[in-house]
């Protein structure tokens, strides 16, 4: 239980759990299996007005602040983990075109992120951790700008139809831009096929040429590493919450299981064994939501949450892996089975060491941090 | 290298070392994502001799002892691991046969062993943990026994059609029966649907009133722990085979990438968290290989093997899950996509906790076996 | 940074960073090197008015909440671990007084708990699981209670004066009594020779027919275990508190270390090795620092806090020796002198996987709470 | 059981167990306590001739092979692991003296390895993990070299009378010489005191100016390293075997105490909880074991070992501190005790993390060999 939620707040985390066991949690299987959302699925969520909680009110959105959104993706993330991470994906773009988007570009988009979904795309395959190795350029032409280059692996790539890209605008320079989809050289490429999350579409897009206004730079020309790292800080605050959601899922389905089946004579809970593998799962749950909140409340309060935001992505990730693996054992031969979720919240959770940083990229900006404390 | 192997053993391994390049390796991915052998790879694995190797030569085998035999399996696995668990559901039956058959059982069965799988049923829906909790029952009928019941979640179940099954002939006495699918009242029920694994067939026989002459009583009347136990030990050596095969399987795609991808411009091989990962993998490898390797040396040499070969499953198995976890992390989102092998090893690898004796089981016979030295 | 201490909570505990940082820290090493406090520090902390933070402020208190005494018993950790769980054992037994003590008792010994050092007495020489097994006895003989027994591996016991004791006041029922040091038939056994937490002593007392007035019985008859749990619980919070402490401490000395020391040519910092170490340590210290200011925050707003005080011992203790571990690390050969503080910090916590409830059982606690929900 | 020791082998091994349980077990919490080993200890190890095992018969060895050497460290640690590090120390420099010494060094100093403890010096204060960063260097002045510098953190320094020492003999060569404590010029520095390990004397040598015949240079000029990873190697596979033996005793402990002890009216050696650890301290135990017994088969059988001695020392450091401290964990408060051993077995294991090569170097050593194989 929360102890500091308002009436409005607790309102709608309520409506959230209740659209997610009604509308996410049975598709849950399925969406591993097809490796894609229900028909349908999207334009519900986007009905209840998930997409644009945290807009401002202008904009159609409902003024949610940071430590709501984070917790309407765990209480989703309960349900399905794709679901989440889609909002995920979803809520980090436009969180960055709030920040530093031009009123011109927020008037613009904005009253579509309601009903449209965004992306943030960085990688490229040159590989993911030295932002300055992209091949992306944007160049100047008048008071416009040429953006030419691939983007990979992006979360919602494919289905978002405004994308947040980063580009070199000089040599040693990068900066973020707005592209969309109905823009002539924009392209779809290829489509990932991974192991786990599979209901969110990961793919690439293609810029040949694409040609916007001036205004669709996010801040300043150069401060492309500002707003990827401020896309990330926030996304990892939401990872965290999506983590959690998975381990409150595999705890549940363990508990369950375990207070039912009984070994000779007593429910296998009272088993030393299980019991340590429940508080484990228990103890990861608790602590990865604690670091996430703890995150999104300094955000909300405007000091600095970039470690804590990390902390809650790297621990939250191994831990739920861990979580999630625990919870199979519990099952043992029905947890081995593609009959019960075990396998695929393993492989879902597994996705954030990876996403939005690695594990160890995670480590070295913690490090860094406490170094220079 | 090893250091004792003879020429003519050498040469064995080389043989099983080729096969599984050319005509196992090349399916693995495709054996993952079908859930079933490709057409004709078992007739080839029958074709080769592999199935008889630990046969005596009148049987039509070629006398291998257990320490080759695990060698045969670790090369299968580095192919493709569940063909390597389908030889060790085999081998570990046929084993038992040839321990504690009657002669004219032998005589019976054991020529087709070169070409038909052999399977051991022990588990029932009432768990695998608790054997005097099984419903199956054998009762001597004049010079037959008649066996009714149900064994589910059989390596090879489905595939083979030559059972072992553990049935209760009294209250508290457990034996072991060899039953074959053509006998009337035998027939074949659910098959599961596993995570991993997926080329082995795993599944339920269901036994209706099936009548055996008295020799096909293993071992004495009430020795069915004593076989069944039998069967977990040398089961478990070549489980630590099959992972040791699996674990080489993820270094060499680990090591093969981080000698080709560059960060920034030195190959990642380079940089201290993927040498961290990578020397796991290799110190994971080695001393899963040297515990399976220790308790087929003490099984050769007439010595007790059990608490090593449960060393050798518990640990390797924990290891193995591990050791492919760290492979996928040296990946990163190559890793994470369909397309390479990582997170089926995972999920092959992870049966290993389960199959045979929970790790939990496992370690609970290892600290019996301590506490009683 | 904490985001709501009142100003009067901000200006204690910058007054407990100073005491700590003048007249505790810089005995840390030879407290653990002379196994006990030096000369006049206790005075030094009674002075302070640290013993009396949460009394009542008609015996002497500041009436702190237990949020803040939780934040005490850290900064003190961050000087020296046993300081800390000296206050933790006295504060522990101060609040069951509070809370389950009679106003004639409370009257009697509250106003003397700021310059006496209060400790619990549970354990016995039969083991500290299980209850019902222990052997002291109090028996009603008219107004008054006599008890008999011994308490072993006491918090402070040998330099407590006011002690409170598990005793069977019938065969299946248990209650608790306050005893103090002058009354005939007490006495002090044995001293613990522990391995950390060198500072704190740890003893016996003997009680040999030792005559209490009647409301020296905590809450009522038989609820021993209930002012058992209460104080488990209570201390588990602490303990969470003094955990965090240790690392704090730990983590300084690893980052100092590793800021000045150069391999080669950069700082160790820049190691990735290095990095996993201090970023480990980092999460250890947050996560284990938010659970148990949660565990706080929910016994502040009356709400249970059971499971999350048993969180932050399980997992904190456990967290906190693997953090020391990875920091004497980070100093190598000079981690491993006794001139560093490392080795130490790792026996101090060590302790707090066994004292007050070992992992064990708070895992089982812990299970078994989400097991009931 | 070993499966392949000979009479002779067998005959030698028993005796150093009953060595072992005389005259080191008994001392073994007294080293600990005191920082040195009893008076006398020394004597009677050169007394039995365990100093010489391996020297060829002419120079009063008795030519057995580095397997044996290995056994006989691996049972001194199971009565102390002080004594078992003091004679690795020795031999691992005799051995490189036999390696790579002229005929006429070795006539003139394997006669004294029977009776006087030899040591290797490496290690410099500018750090461990770069060699080419030392300050002591040799420059040859006619048919003599002249060495000067410092050695720090030597094994046994301070108590050894002959040394090899890594000197610079040009910018970038570095090669080994062999000085004794009797030279002008020689001196003894600072002894460290280190946490664990404590009978093992660990010092500084200081050398002014020590001139040393042109045949007290090892191998050839510049082979230093060469010599130096010899060197290592050696000694990787002598603290595998120590640190079995650690985990052998720690074993002995904890299954002891679990007979013994009892939870309510079963053995506690029956609870879940306990039998986990037992079984990791068994497989940790076995799995150093066939790790350092495989490096030394492979280097009896003139193979490369050095990867396999990484192994046998990296895995086996980490997981001896974790059979440890799960051992403490068994006897509980009791473990927590100065009066048993754990702790003492914890820190003493703990060194072998950090000397002759920090895990981390160790894994990259590991890591590098599997990337060209």
């Amino acid at each position: 239980m929360e102890l500091n939620w308002t009436p409005q707040q607790n309102m709608l985390l309520r409506m959230v759990g209740e659209f997610t066991n009604q509308e996410v949690a049975p598709y849950d299987m399925q969406i591993h299996a097809d490796g894609h959302y229900p028909e349908g699925l999207l334009d519900k969520m986007i009905g209840t007005g998930f997409l644009g909680l945290m807009l401002p009110r202008q904009y159609g959105g409902a003024d949610f602040d940071p430590e709501i959104t984070a917790e309407v993706v765990r209480r989703m993330a309960q349900g399905n983990a794709s679901a989440a991470v889609t909002l995920e994906g979803h809520y980090k773009t436009v969180e960055q075109i709030i920040k530093f988007g031009a009123q011109s570009l927020q008037d613009k988009y904005l009253p579509t992120a309601t009903s449209h979904i965004f992306a943030f795309g960085m990688t490229e395959s040159s590989g993911g951790s030295n932002p300055m190795g992209i091949q992306t350029t944007a160049r100047k032409v008048g008071n416009h700008w040429v953006i030419s280059g691939n983007k990979i692996m992006i979360t919602n790539g494919g289905l978002a139809t405004v994308y947040c890209v980063l580009a070199k605008t000089a040599p040693d320079e990068l900066s973020v831009f707005v592209v969309d989809s109905s823009m002539p050289g924009f392209s779809f490429g290829k489509q990932e096929d991974f192991i786990g999350l599979r209901g969110v579409p990961v793919g690439e897009i293609v810029l040949d040429e694409v040609t916007v206004p001036a205004d669709h730079l996010l801040s300043q020309q150069g401060d492309g590493m500002l707003v990827g790292d401020s896309a990330h800080d926030d996304a990892r605050i939401l990872m965290g919450a999506a983590l959690t959601g998975i381990m409150e899922h595999a705890l549940d389905v363990a508990t369950d299981y375990a207070n039912e089946r009984k070994a000779i004579d007593v429910p296998i809970g009272h088993l030393q064994s299980i019991e340590r593998k429940l508080a484990d799962i228990a103890i990861g749950k608790e602590t990865t939501k604690l670091l996430y909140q703890r995150a999104a409340a300094l955000k909300v309060a405007g000091q600095s949450y970039s470690e804590e935001a990390a902390m809650a992505k790297a621990y939250g990730s191994r831990t739920a892996v861990s979580a999630c693996d625990d919870a199979l054992q519990v099952l043992a031969g029905y947890g081995y089975s593609r009959e019960y979720p075990l396998a695929h919240l393993i492989l879902d959770a597994r996705a954030m060491e990876i996403a939005e940083g690695t594990v160890e990229k995670m480590r070295s900006a913690i490090a860094q941090s406490e170094l220079n404390k």
